[in-house]
């Protein structure tokens, strides 16, 4: 399957005051590598792609995430990130921390392909993945 | 249960280039959620209780987190939350976000009551919830 | 002068490990208390004011901020915002944070109305300030 | 002077409806510049700085910042951050954003060596910035 990995350093602003990374900073982190990964699938920045492809973005729609220890500003960590499984407007990847060799969190999220509801512009609709992006995405087993 | 809800105007700095929440800013509203719920069941503010308990916080575990609708700056919402489950030192609770009364996100969370590890100060260690931490919190059915 | 005030409490999320909140949060408390002012002066969301004059907002150009006491998670504070100056595309505010009648944060802001460039549509340009927003914010004397 | 420069590609989660850094943003990336470059100076994490001198940090206490051109998600920039005065216990930094060779934002932060208040425990104080903390600071110039 396609899959990425980026080290990170733990910051002071990721951090609450127990001195760990506040959880909900880990989703921006996932965020970042799930757009990572499909940058280095086709070979274009998440800008380049919305303008091309003419969508909105891919936001979530189902996140369980668990966290099994903590990391604090100066933890150097990996975030490997595998795109699992991909469907007609929909597709899922999974996210795993590691510190020091360990699992720290763990992620698998599904997220929808959307554009504007042309019946409603304040609403989006699902759309299905283009077939090119879809090809590049699985190419890269 | 013990419940509890509040409204909440979404604004400019919780949206995303999409112009709808980014979804991580849904777990930080929900954390102060959760608290909120411990302040009002407890009397007290988390500062208070981090003192009087001499513990270090209650850190997720595991969330599960569904999102329907999108929600843009200027929208109002209701968060609901409850506390559905309680053991002797985690905690369950479930959050609803509605938005003119239909639901846009739904998460379930699991809490860990925490204070340092003697053996390694940088870890954290699961403990005992207070017996009377947890009558209030089972008081107020 | 147009002003507004409102009361927030510090949440968990807004501090850091020194327990206090970290200071990039208070810019985006103080963005939020920017929006209100208008909202209140213009009687429309901010969303609807986009709308309404085709623009794309009024990002920062200049702040000069000072930071005389810290605030903490459950500490109640109060936000005043007021408009100071307004010109044909810029305009600039004050912000002051009060914790217990003592001043804790001083701003003040420059911010500049602005559209797309229309010779670089992923550059920004200032453009009039509307003559009616100009009215009604100076008439709310 | 003590210099060091990193780069950065701005994110998806920088940024704000009007598809551009959401200005508050900028500070949590300088405050991360500033301990990166303490980090380089002394030859040790934050983390390892607050328990070797026994402080809280250096909390922010006066910031001057300017932004002249707007960056989104995708663009690559460079930050490059200086020490350009230090007294015994304060010092201020200078940063400058550059985007494609061009300055994007340039800010000018005052910073405060902190310690609890042995009379009150909640409030803060100065406190003199260890000798050798100064002349390694100095000394990389």
């Amino acid at each position: 399957m396609l899959t990425d990995s980026r080290r990170l350093t733990i910051e002071w602003q990721h951090c609450d005051p127990a001195g760990i990374v506040f959880y909900p900073r880990y989703f921006a982190m996932f965020d970042t590598s799930t757009t990572m990964l499909f940058e280095k699938a086709l070979g274009m920045t998440k800008y380049q792609l919305l303008k091309k492809y003419d969508f909105l973005g891919y936001p979530m729609v189902d996140t369980h995430t668990r966290f099994m220890l903590p990391t604090r500003f100066g933890d150097e960590v990996e975030i490997r990130t595998t795109l699992i499984a991909i469907k007609s407007s929909s597709f899922t990847v999974e996210h795993h921390i590691l510190k020091g060799g360990e699992l720290a969190v763990e992620g698998r999220d599904t997220r929808v392909w959307v554009v504007h509801d042309p019946e409603d512009l304040e609403k989006f609709k699902a759309k299905q993945i283009p077939p090119d992006v879809i090809a590049r995405l699985t190419a890269n087993r």
